[in-house]
């Protein structure tokens, strides 16, 4: 038997990890600042503790680009580097300075933020670079600077510099096939793709400013003009800052910041922040939702030590909450793993429950607290909080308290007072309370008038996934049904012991409906007599509940299987008692008695939006001679 | 100065490459396969070209998963390694034996379909497994069997092996973070995914089947069951075939195979064959596509040499024909790269104008061949072609020819025939040539009445981009214009030099249109009195096509920024050459005048769906009232 060491072939390696390492060449960008930071930071670490003595000021990071000279420059002010540490943390592919530095100084160093993790992100220029330069002089007085180069191969010379100031250069000569990199616009877009929010100012290039004039200032002078550095980030974003140092303008203008193109303001924000078991803090907005359920999702970002991930929260943040914005900071959530994967990993799960809570905790407080303004809002929420109380047993729970269902009327229950409120007129002889909704004022309004001259409460209930809430409710409560006004006429949707008096005989009845059914189209209504108030319509269309609700769960997703095929299905409700139910059955000629079926039957579809095309238009007709 | 050799780490290099290496861990098993299925295509290679004697036979792959053990195999019958090439191609990370073989054997073994090619493969099976080993006897006949063992660390053992069946047997010992890979579920899923249509049978397990019966059996004879290996994929698929040996039937089937889901059968299909400048095989299908632009997109499943890579064509395929279903196959699409790299590159470059040709060329001839049956499937590829047409404009020159535009009585036109058919009678006093068209048959009725009155041909335009198209026909074609029939009243649409006489002297329209403004609010409706032919309609409301135009553009992207926020706009035309209008202007009472006018005006709402909600619910009382 032999043993022996697994070998790593160096010039196999280098074309991998130009191919492989990211699979976003941009990233390069990226992980140079993330090191140029680190480097910073270090110093930053250092000078605090006492352990070197030189001056900290206000270092920052330079990009610069030379498109002529086809170079990329990424300048520091930080640690900088011995050609020792050269050899050491560069010339040895996979060695983390970071990680070594780290576990020095691992007590006092834990919330220095930073990054570093595998000392890879270094060769990640080689992404973009044919030959790649070190510049590098220690904070280490004696030590002299290093000038390091490499063209991708595994060779690479060292040699001294005379570089004088302390920190860090690197310089790209950019490839043939990534002179993307050589343009002003890009390098600026990828700076605020991913370093708008780190935490050392980032130089890219100088802007004019104008000077305010003095107060002495003669008449008529030009105001003094100086060119500043263009700071590319802003270095203490809103999230890493305590709730209670931020007002609510300072939450709006950190969103601005996060969404320069978006118009709108947010509703209202929460400020997560925790230690234990997971450290993570951030900022999640409401924003304007109304009933659109396929906006675009993942708007929320993801930072790890304000560095941008993703803008892709699938797995990490409860589906129902990624139509919020905003940004969630985590060090805690592994990267470039399987969906499955992150699923089961325990601070995942931790940090999504944590989420959730939140986010129903301050819900529970808004309404609490400015109910007036929760009401306001509700519209622009409910879809969020309707969805979260499908998909989230835990979130049910608590939003069960706050969740409102208003009346067509403006007024906005929650469950329990709305039961309260109907539970006297609205139960019916089998001890169930039924509850009425309408789906549209206009387009049911005929139907919602007819509910409310009874008395009853009708609820406006318009989002897409609705008919699915309804559906849990009815489960999850005991002795409710929730009816469509349209559904039935009213007085089958609530069922009374009191039974109306018919004007028709049995007999007569019998005739009415064979003459119905002769003119009335057998394949798109049923007829169905009923007597009802003479003041109520003559004919109303209706559809039933459960065939409708089913169709429409089925066009949001779930539902019966197969429903969404079926036709649908009208019923044509007959008012026996009213008045011109009782000329068409006395009509003698059948000529007339048709027109007179017809012409109601047309009223009847127009007020359920049933009368289209050619038969509109030759109804318009119609009723254009009938006005003459 | 110093010259030397980067060292990569290897302690630090593989908890990367269980990391980094792939985003997604599932890719392994696909590595392992392709490792397995090479080994066997170099068997063949070489038997086939005579360099080695043994037996090729119908050697098989096999995955084994040993729930209990916490052990996956994989075991392949092709090349084997002696202890040697362990040494060799294992041992030495990212050396990949493939490329070394296609080097040798770089005239003959062109297209053998071997795939590796960086040598890391293999290791990305640490990502899921804790240890691994790999058995292995080569096919020459005096090499002992080679046992390799390797816990993750760097250290490996190697020893002889008892094994005499010639292959190699990969043995992943699955790590407790990964024991997803040790449910059978999840592995069939994982070969279905990848493996699919990899060239080397794979057995997965084994089923049951049923034996025919012999024909001299026994009355009541039961048939013989036998187990057999379950091959989980099809290693000829379609797309691998010359198009000449294929029957229509065998692409559905194909289809049927790439979408076991899906019901509905694809339109037609185009085979993709070529081998220079680039190679690329496949075959694309058009589905049912409907008007609904938010379908799935990405179904259309990219191969490199019958491996699984990516449904997601972004940037390879032009995005209009993202809309389409099937295969890709080609090793010249370079993966892992940016977006603006893989638009950036030649190939790929040449690779989407190739399949954008050959999809227009289908069009083509199945348009020349078979018209009519192209027309019965124009509504369900129109919204491809019309797509098309708005964002290539080498394609808008091909499809110009055969893009249908239908009427609403259902005859299909070309540009050219429509222009032909219409330019006499609807060409204008000012030499245009105008084209009208609905959106709706059924909303947009009498208006489309009306124009057919005329003798006008009215096209059927529904597809959600038409607005777009329209504008694009506007500016590439001379002296033709688009309208809705509801835009104005028909002879404004149209203008032609007769001018219609006026029953209604300068002074009484002066009156009247006093009168209705009155009555009719002037924020909702622009009073436009027109003399019309008696007959047609007394009032109808028209909606200008511009401000229509450019708000539908905005709501699918485009059109003038800011306009899908102006209110809608809407004219009144009031016909003074009927007689209700007559009527109207001498109606003696104020009183019976407005009721007149509104009971009018409702009329007119009503023909363009705007009499809703309360003014709906009591025209249908007023009119009940007046039928009794």
């Amino acid at each position: 038997m032999a043993t022996g060491n697994i070998n790593v072939s160096v010039e196999n390696i280098f074309p991998l990890i130009k191919k492989f390492l990211y699979s976003d060449h941009e990233i390069f960008l990226r992980e140079l600042i993330s090191n140029a930071t680190d480097a910073t930071l270090k110093l930053k670490h250092l000078t605090s503790i006492g352990e070197v003595s030189v001056e900290y000021g206000n270092p920052i990071i330079e990009v610069k680009v030379d498109k002529e000279g086809k170079k990329l420059h990424i300048i520091d002010q930080g640690i900088g580097m011995t050609s020792e540490e050269i050899q050491k943390y560069i010339n040895e592919v996979a060695f983390s300075g970071a990680e070594e530095f780290l576990e020095k100084y691992k007590d006092s160093a834990k919330d220095s933020g930073i990054i570093g993790h595998f000392g890879l992100g270094f060769y990640s220029a080689f992404m973009v670079a044919e030959k790649v330069e070190i510049i590098s002089k220690s904070y280490n007085e004696d030590a002299k600077a290093a000038h390091w180069i490499c063209d991708g191969s595994p060779q690479f010379t060292l040699e001294e510099h005379d570089k004088t100031d302390r920190g860090t250069e690197i310089i790209l000569h950019i490839a043939e096939d990534s002179t993307e990199f050589l343009e002003d616009a890009r390098i600026r877009e990828l700076l605020v793709k991913y370093n708008k929010f780190m935490p050392i100012p980032i130089k890219f290039g100088t802007k004019e400013e104008t000077l305010p004039l003095p107060e002495d200032a003669e008449e008529g002078a030009e105001p003094e003009k100086i060119t500043v550095d263009n700071i590319i980030n802003n270095p203490n974003p809103a999230w890493t800052k305590q709730p209670a140092d931020l007002e609510e303008d300072d939450y709006k203008k950190f969103y601005r910041e996060l969404y320069p193109m978006q118009f709108e303001e947010p509703l209202f924000n929460i400020h997560l922040n925790v230690d234990y078991p997971f450290n993570l803090t951030g900022i999640l907005y409401f924003p304007k939702l109304g009933n659109d359920m396929n906006m675009q999702k993942d708007r929320i970002q993801l930072y790890q030590n304000q560095v941008f991930v993703t803008d892709n929260v699938e797995g990490i943040v409860p589906e129902f909450l990624t139509m919020l914005k905003g940004v969630i900071d985590s060090p805690d959530i592994p990267l470039n793993v399987s969906r499955s994967y992150l699923q089961a990993d325990g601070n995942v799960k931790k940090i999504s429950s944590y989420i959730t809570r939140k986010v129903a905790d301050k819900l529970t407080s808004l309404f609490k607290n400015n109910r007036e303004d929760f009401e306001a809002k509700w519209n622009d929420i409910k879809i969020v909080i309707e969805y979260g109380m499908l998909s989230e047993e835990k979130f049910f729970d608590k939003a069960d308290k706050f969740a409102l269902y208003p009346s067509v009327d403006g007024t906005y229950y929650t469950y329990e007072e709305l039961h309260e409120k109907i539970k006297d007129a609205q139960t019916d002889k089998d001890d169930k309370t039924i509850i009425l909704y309408a789906s549209n004022k206009d387009q049911q309004h005929s139907y919602i008038e007819a509910a409310k001259e009874k008395g009853y409460e009708v609820l406006l209930l318009d989002s897409p996934i609705v008919s699915h809430l309804i559906q849990k409710l009815e489960t999850s409560k005991e002795n409710i049904s929730f009816a469509r006004v349209d559904a039935d006429h009213i007085d089958n949707l609530i069922k009374k012991d009191e039974e109306q008096i018919s004007k028709l005989s049995d007999e007569e009845k019998e005739t009415l409906k064979t003459t119905l059914t002769e003119v009335v189209p057998a394949d798109k209504y049923t007829v169905q007599l009923e007597a009802m108030d003479s003041n109520a319509s003559p004919f109303m269309i209706t559809q039933p509940e459960f065939m409708r609700r089913m169709k429409e769960m089925q066009q949001t997703g779930g539902g019966m299987f197969g429903m969404g095929n079926f036709p649908e299905m009208y019923n044509l409700v007959v008012n026996t008692n009213h008045e011109l139910v009782g000329q068409i059955l006395n009509t003698k000629t059948r000529k007339k008695q048709e027109r007179l079926i017809k012409q109601s039957l047309d009223l009847a579809r127009l007020s359920q939006n049933l009368l289209t095309g050619e038969e509109l238009t030759q109804f318009i007709k119609r009723s254009y001679e009938m006005i003459k």
